[in-house]
Formats: structure tokens, C-alpha cells, sequence
């Protein structure tokens, strides 16, 4: 380990452990320097790494110190979806969502894009324009129908952090994660069949669910640690359940990582009656711990696991290029795979394998975990302070998303309406259920480095959210009992 | 009209007309200049023009000739495919196909690219650069859902050349023409369907068809004029047609335009039993007529057609980027849409918004036209020199493919095993109808402007099927009858 890592892995224990607390100012670099006998510039970089996952703050003139501790608001409870198979819905309220193109005024807190401003995007800027530059049959032609080798050989190699052993043979690239999902449900399941979900999820399955004729059983989980296992249990002993589809590493919309150990016993669980499992890793590579965390394919050994990610919340999602790892279902999602949409676009395929190739990719998501880990703190503080009181908020262990959720009675699809003449939208919480709960709830964007702007959106969410509050609560009580 | 296009016009009257004869010398630049009273350089472009169109044929140092008359085989009778629907089979065979990325040794005579290395597309390499430079949401974050509106506007503008009116806010960009397929599929029909197509028909429809558990309809198909409208009406009384599936214009792997008239009457056809229908225009802009045909859609009055297309054969498929017009159905094919892939990649959207928008796509599509006329002459040819005597060829009158019918006992699924040694590969006919008839055609494409390359390998085809005609001769006859 460099120097400058042991001297912030050694002061940020000392933080962590409240030797040093919120407020405090912490020792000058000259003195650290003398203490530790190193140099005044590693000390520098120590500061440096502190400064980049939050928890020293430089003020101008004066040095570092420790953050005034941030509020945090506190966990909404384990979530109680309806226990049985239902028809999706809410579709109107996705199409909404997902309609407009960004990049005019509006603030979209609700959609799911990274930052993509970083610098430490700009190897891939090049890499891309390379790629544009060429005008062969590799760059502007069809590809294989399994993808780029090169890149192949990439994600095998990034799937070794999760545990993963995939050869580059055993991985389809697709446009995106979401044809990635959308192909396994139907290599998989029949229309009808029954699909375990956590819930809230990713609307994105879920409509695709709907698309393909299937019915979601959604099962309670905890914002902290995941699907309940002990519903999953009595869902699957109850239905024919066809297929597990879940996210369980930094969850959309929850955050959490599911443990290790939960991720086995759900292994064994789907071993137990024979189904497979479809896990969303989209954004597992954003966690803010190191190492990453396992997958539940890492665990996986007779092939039941088909896990689905993509490039759109680690790099960018304008690139379309995601993959699968089908386990041992490769031929019939090549198979979908071919007629959901022909082989995938080669020049994003070049120019992810030019940049995950060149080192670029691991600097920027260390860089990425950081500032969204800083974000979340920054996002937690102002839903506590531009809320009303008792509002509840997820903890995300990775990704960019918090999930809120207010009084029962709250309506974030009113609140949407009412937040439109302010040029801000959020992610209404009922686009994240089959049937349509989580009315109260909703998801908030924090990737965007932008703070002031961002703050000033939070603010007018919250103070919308406090005016339709106290509407909601006069209505309720001007009506007879 | 300019006065070279005058000048060419004039010219190619009298060699259409037989005034000057095959191999006949023309009159030299200086005589025409002289004769017409206008430049040298009006002449020399004159005659550009009639080259390009493959009217003349420059020998160096001797000035231009009339080119040697071509062979032409003679086209294919009427097909006759099983008059059932049927489930799709050969996903196998059309696997082996796509599996393989090209840029390798093999000339890959059986894939649909067309010529990616023309000058006329360097516009389009400039824009794709330009795109790849930007790092705003626009061109890397998530588009719209209908997808880009500079490139939509502009796809509106270049549908009017084949008479439909259709605004952009009807159109939906979708990841090549193979999604638009694929997802209108979905919102049309439920699994058990059964669909109306031409036959032989283009394999990754029928895939989809495979995909969605439909079944296929094959109707008789005359290489010259497109489907039978007669045997279309008889199927349509006997079996419940949900859908009618075709390609009139430039159809893959026939190469016809179906006259007018027959398109009007396919379209009363599917008013009187009230069936939409799925056009498939994707080789339509590369008639070799000017102005291009017009689509089945162009004559629609109750929005029943939804034309699919892309810009994988005009400008490349490495772009994925294709459109459908949806007529009534707009709003399940957003949901199909979506559920599919989400939205489209940004880039290549604004890339084609600008190569369009800048005037680069029309000149480009006429010289596009121009080379697959001539190649069409070319490779009609080396299949009359090449192949078995009674070969039979489509005559394309756009694209760049050529349907080859040999003997009926031939195998071009055994052809290509044998070309495999060869560094060649075809199309086996079989790919292209939903029970592997056919298997006695092949398709070539000859967009490819390495013409002596092309020549080889179709050499090389040609002596395959001539080799293993013999053998299947002499097998029938050493058989005990
Ligand atoms: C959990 C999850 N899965 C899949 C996707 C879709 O990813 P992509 O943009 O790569 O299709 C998203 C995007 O929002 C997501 O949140
Ligand atoms: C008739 C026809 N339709 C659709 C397609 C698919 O086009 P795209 O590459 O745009 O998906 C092809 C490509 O071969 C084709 O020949």
C-alpha cells in the first residue's frame, strides 16, 4: 500500500472511532509531516483521499477538519407488498418519466443517469471519437452476434472483482441492461408465469414483465438488508414461481447491499425449487465499500444465475451497451437476443474496450464512488432539513439514489403536478410497484455535480412535499369521521 | 437541368435505343464539345454521369465504350411455398450466420452490409467525431423515449420522396430496423398468431416471428412483382391472418419493387379483412429508379401500415439506428419500445440528424444507387460465366443482393460447408422460409467495391455448385430408381 493511503486509512479510523469529532479541526499537514516522518505532499494526498470520500472538509485558510455531523433521516420500515402474483401497471406514469429528452430546463431528480460531466470520462471522449474515425467493416458494419471480443475479455476481467468467474464465451453484449432483462424474461419464462421481485424495483423490469405477459409477486423487503427471505420461502412454496429477478447489490430504489450470507441462502432457496435467478448488477460496481461487493453468481454453481448489467451508470447510458451472463441458458438468449435487435453497435463496443483496456475505467469509479458516498450525505442532510418532519430515507451503499418516503396519505404523482411550474420532477414511488404502492414514496437523483442546483431542486421537492402534506392532512380532517 | 445532365441524358436516349451497340466506341470528348458547342469539361462530366450509371466504360487510352452486352440468367418462376402456417425452424442456420464478426479473411457474400467505405460517407465519420467529443446529457445521458427530434424531423422530410406525410411527433427511433420489427410484432400479435409474409422473406423477421411463438404464412411470391395478391386473398379466407409482413420495395432477398397498382390492391386487400400491415421499407431509398418507389404506406387512409425502417443499408448497420411509423398502434409500440431497449443511443442520432440535415444523404444515396446498379450487372453476370448451366438469378431492381436458384436437388447449406475451406460464404437459401424450403438458392451480395475480390469469390462459389451439382448428379443416378 502507497504511503499516503496508509497515513488516510490511519486518520480516517481515527475519525470513524470519534477520535476526532464533527467539527474538529484536525492536525496541519507540517505537523503530520513531522509526526509520521513524511513528506509534506504525501501528507497532502492523504488529505486528499480523506477529502474525496467525505470525511475531512478543507476550509479555505484554515485546514481540515471533520464535517459537522450531517442528519440523517431515519429508515422506512420493511415494505408490504401485496402476497400475490399481480398484473403489472402504472405504465402511463413510466411513460411520463421516460418521454421527455433531457437537457432543457427541467431538473430530473426522477431519471437514473450518472454523472457523466467527470473528467475522468475524458479518455473515453477519445476513445469514441477513434472509434468515429474509422471506416471499416469492424466499426460501421455488423459486429457478431455475441459482441466485441475485446470488450468481452474486459467485463470477464471486471467480473473477477465480484467473484465471477465468466469466460469472455460465456458473456452476450446487449443494448443496454434493460434488453438484457427484457431478453431473459423471455428466453425464460412463458406469458403467465409467475416472477418473484423485490419490491420497490426498477420499472424497467417490471414493464417488461408486463410486456411479456407476465405477473409479479412482489415480496417484502428491507431497506437495509434486502428481499425477505422468509416470504420469498412462503411466496415459492405457495406459487410456481418461474423466476427470481432482484438487484441486490446498491439496490434501485432502496441502496442496500444485500450480505453475503442472505445472497447464499437465496441461492440455495432458488436451488431448493429449481428456479433461476435473474440478478441486476447494474450498479454494483458503484458501492461505495472496496472491494466491491460478491454477486450472488459468484456463489452459483450449477449455472442458474444469469446476471445483467451494463456500462449506463458506470460510464454513460447515451453508450446502449450492457451484457449477460447467461449461465446456461447461452442459446436461447442469443437466440432473443439476435431477434430483439441484430447484433449491437461496435463502435461504443471499441471504445469501452480501448477504455477499460487503458486503465481509465478503475480511477473512474473510485473517483465516481466517492463523490456519490459524498452526495448521499449531502442529499440525506437536505431531505432532513427541507422535509416535513418524520419523512424517512433509504441509506444507499452504492449508486446515486434515495428513496423517500412520507406520510401514507402523501401523493408523489401530485406532487410531480404540482412541482411541473417549478421545473423539477422526481421519480414517482408507485412506478416502482406492479400494483402501484409506494404512492408515497418517491426516488431523488444525487449524481449530478452540480450542488447548488441540486440543493435548490431538493428545497422546492421538500417544500412541495410540506404544502401537499398539510393539504392532504386539512382534507382529512374536514371530512366526517 | 444542367447541361451535362442534358449532355448524358441525350446520350443515354441513343445507347438505350441501340444507336451505338455493345462494344461500339464513342464519339471523343473534343467531338461531342464540338458537336454540341459546349466545354470540354461539360462533356467529361457528361460522361461521368453515363459511367456511373454503368451506360459507359472508360478504356484507358482509347476513350469510352458502349460495355460489352451482359448475361443475364433468366429469373425464377413463381415460388410455392407450403400453403399452411407453419412454426419457424433454421434459427441454426441463420446462427452460424450472424455468430461471426467480419473484418477477417472470410468474405461474408451472405450478410446484408453495404459498401461502408464509400467517400460519400466521410460527412458521416465527421459527424459521428463531433458527437463524440460532446459530454453534455444530451449526447450521453438517456434520450426521450421516441428518440432524437432533429433526426426524426428529418426522417419525416425524407419519407416524403415515397409519398407519406408522417410527422415526426408519429415516428419512433428504435435500434435498427430489427427492433422495429420485433417490437411491432409484440404490440400486434399474441403468441398463436398467425402471419401473412412473401416467401422467401428476410430471415431476422422470420426469427421474430419464431420468437414471439407466431406462425408463418408463407404466400407465393413472383420474383418480379412481389406477392400474389390471388393467393394472399385465398389465404386470408381460410386462416385468421392477424398481420401481413412484407418488404415491396427492393424486397430482401428478391430484389423487386411491386408495381403501384399491386401495392394499392394489397392494401384494399387488408382493409376488407381489416389486418394491418408491417412494411418493411429498409432497401427502399436504394432503388435504382429515381424518384424512389413509393411504400404501401404512402397510400394508407386509415393508419393501418406501420413502416419499419433504418439507415443500416443507406448509411451503415454499425449505428443501430432505425424508425418506425406506427400509425394507430403509436402508443403500445412506446411501451414495447421501451421494454426492449429502452431508449436509443444519442450519438449515432445526432450524428445521421447532422449528415442529413447537412445534405450529405441524398448525394450519397445516388452513388450508392449508381454502384449496386452496376455491380448488379457485374454479378449477374459472373453467375451466368461461373455457375452451372440453368442457374437462375433475380434481377434486382434495387439493394445489393442477388437470389441464385439452382438445380432442385442442390444444397447450398452443403455448399457452404464446402466454401468453408474457401474463405467464402453465402446465404443458404434455406434461411429465408419459415419450413427451410429454398434450400436449393442462395443470396449474394455484391455492395462490396473490391470487385475483383467479389469476382473471386463468386468464382469460387460457382465452382463449388458446379463440383457439388456433379456429385449430386451422380448420385441420383448410381440410386436404384
Ligand atoms: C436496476 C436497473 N436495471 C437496469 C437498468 C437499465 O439500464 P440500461 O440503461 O443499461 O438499459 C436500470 C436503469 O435505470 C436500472 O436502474
Ligand atoms: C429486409 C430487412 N429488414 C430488416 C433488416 C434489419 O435491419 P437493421 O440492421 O437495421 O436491424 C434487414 C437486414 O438485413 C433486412 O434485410
Amino acid at each position: 500500500m502507497k504511503r499516503y493511503s496508509q497515513l488516510a486509512q490511519t486518520l480516517g479510523q481515527r475519525i470513524e472511532q470519534g477520535l476526532y469529532r464533527p467539527g474538529d479541526r484536525l492536525p496541519s499537514v507540517r505537523t503530520l509531516s513531522e509526526e509520521y516522518g513524511v513528506s509534506i505532499s504525501t501528507v497532502q494526498q492523504a488529505y486528499r483521499v480523506l477529502e474525496d470520500s467525505g470525511l475531512v472538509e478543507p476550509r479555505p485558510k484554515s485546514g481540515y477538519f471533520v464535517p459537522e455531523r450531517r442528519h440523517i433521516p431515519a429508515l422506512p420500515a420493511m415494505t408490504r407488498p401485496a402476497q400475490r402474483p399481480v398484473e403489472i401497471s402504472q405504465w402511463d406514469q413510466v411513460l411520463e418519466q421516460v418521454r421527455s429528452a433531457p437537457g432543457g430546463e427541467l431538473v430530473q431528480l426522477g431519471r437514473g443517469t450518472p454523472d457523466i460531466a467527470s473528467p475522468s470520462l475524458r479518455p473515453m471522449q477519445r476513445a469514441m471519437a477513434n472509434a468515429a474515425r474509422r471506416t471499416d467493416l469492424r466499426s460501421l458494419g455488423y459486429e457478431g452476434i455475441q459482441g466485441s471480443l475485446p470488450l468481452r475479455e474486459q467485463i470477464s476481467r471486471l467480473m473477477l472483482d465480484s467473484g465471477c468467474q465468466v469466460p469472455p464465451s460465456e458473456l452476450v453484449i446487449t443494448t443496454g441492461c434493460q434488453e438484457a432483462l427484457a431478453v431473459t424474461l423471455r428466453a425464460i419464462c412463458q406469458p403467465g408465469d409467475i416472477v418473484a421481485i423485490d419490491s420497490p424495483s426498477f420499472h424497467g423490469a417490471m414493464q417488461a414483465l408486463k410486456a411479456h405477459g407476465l405477473k409479479a409477486l412482489e415480496i417484502p423487503t428491507d431497506p437495509a438488508n434486502g428481499v425477505s427471505l422468509e416470504a420469498l420461502e412462503l411466496a415459492m412454496e405457495q406459487w410456481p414461481v418461474k423466476l427470481i429477478l432482484l438487484t441486490p447489490n446498491c439496490n434501485n430504489p432502496l441502496g442496500y447491499i444485500m450480505p453475503d450470507a442472505r445472497k447464499r441462502a437465496l441461492l440455495n432457496l432458488a436451488q431448493c425449487y429449481d428456479v433461476p435467478i435473474l440478478e441486476d448488477d447494474v450498479y454494483g460496481e458503484l458501492a461505495y465499500c472496496y472491494p466491491r461487493p460478491r454477486s450472488i453468481k459468484s456463489f452459483d454453481t450449477d449455472d442458474r444465475v444469469l446476471l445483467a448489467s451494463s456500462f449506463s451508470k458506470t460510464v454513460a447510458p447515451g453508450l446502449r451497451t450492457g451484457w449477460v451472463a447467461p449461465g446456461r441458458y447461452l442459446d436461447r438468449i442469443l437466440h432473443f437476443k439476435y431477434i430483439a435487435s441484430g447484433t449491437c453497435a461496435p463502435q461504443p463496443q471499441m471504445a469501452l474496450a480501448e477504455f477499460v483496456g487503458g486503465g481509465h475505467y478503475e480511477p473512474h469509479i473510485r473517483r465516481m464512488r466517492a463523490q456519490y458516498q459524498r452526495h448521499r450525505d449531502l442529499m440525506s442532510d437536505w431531505v432532513y432539513r427541507y422535509f416535513p418532519e418524520g419523512t424517512r430515507a433509504s441509506r444507499p451503499q452504492g449508486g446515486f439514489m434515495l428513496w423517500v418516503e412520507l406520510a401514507p396519505e402523501f401523493d408523489s404523482v401530485r406532487l410531480n403536478q404540482l412541482l411541473r411550474s417549478e421545473g423539477v420532477q422526481v421519480a414517482a414511488g408507485n412506478i416502482f410497484s406492479a400494483s402501484g404502492k409506494y404512492r408515497n414514496c418517491l426516488r431523488m437523483n444525487y449524481s449530478n455535480r452540480e450542488l447548488a442546483r441540486i440543493e435548490e431542486a431538493v428545497r422546492k421537492v421538500g417544500a412541495g412535499a410540506t404544502a401537499l402534506t398539510a393539504d392532504l392532512r386539512r382534507l382529512a380532517e374536514s371530512e366526517p369521521a
